[in-house]
């Protein structure tokens, strides 16, 4: 975890908002897709869910990216036509795929928490956790 | 400009979607910002506008990254709490800041036809450009 002190309207931003995008690295060229994710106080979580994927879950892009190059880039924003209203949090940091099966579990209850979609059956137990780990987070606009 | 046949269901996502986000390369770690842009059927168009930044133009992090690597990936999509809505296109490809005025002054006339609050002062003349080609069109979901 960064020892950069974050303030709470930051934090909250990560712990609300319902989507993210996320960079990753695919050799020397950036990938990047949007992400459902939570954030526990400290690191920020996704699954790699039931939503339809172009690939199979092994074969997945972010997954074998990240395992390559743990570098990643994970951007929370909204568009508003009100620009004056525009923000974004921009977490930089380590990704990698848990294997504990405890923080496992308890990344899919968080996500749960948060989607009612996945409490439908569109994270099963098991499903393979991405963890981010900020080292820095950046913030702009009306937070 | 890509030899892909792109379907016509997802040119007119990349010329009617209000945002964007743009992945670049800052040495080997991703960054990546919402940016607005415009899609003229070939290439893809985003300038550094007067929003407020985080740095000065000179200095912004996605222009030196650019410089520096011309690799990108620019995601558009819209985030649906109905997930059997979701849809993304992602684009792969090679950015460029342009320095050609000519071009330079289309694209400008481009991003101020789609956004209203470009043509409200937000985007002077002489504006920086940047130009992505594309290299490969992917795209998921409810297109």
């Amino acid at each position: 975890m960064t020892r950069q002190r974050v303030p709470a309207a930051v934090k909250r931003k990560l712990t609300e908002a319902r989507v993210a995008h996320l960079a990753t690295l695919d050799k020397r060229s950036p990938h990047i897709v949007p992400a459902c994710f939570a954030f526990d106080g400290k690191n920020i979580y996704t699954a790699i869910d039931r939503k339809p994927k172009k690939q199979s879950v092994k074969e997945l892009q972010r997954v074998r990216n990240i395992r390559a190059n743990p570098q990643v880039g994970l951007m929370v924003d909204e568009y508003d036509e009100e620009w004056r209203k525009l923000w974004y949090v921009l977490v930089r940091g380590r990704a990698e795929i848990i294997d504990g099966p405890e923080e496992q579990q308890r990344a899919i209850s968080l996500l749960r928490c948060k989607y009612s979609q996945y409490r439908m059956g569109l994270l099963p137990d098991g499903a393979q956790v991405i963890r981010i780990i900020p080292d820095r987070i950046a913030w702009w606009g009306k937070i």
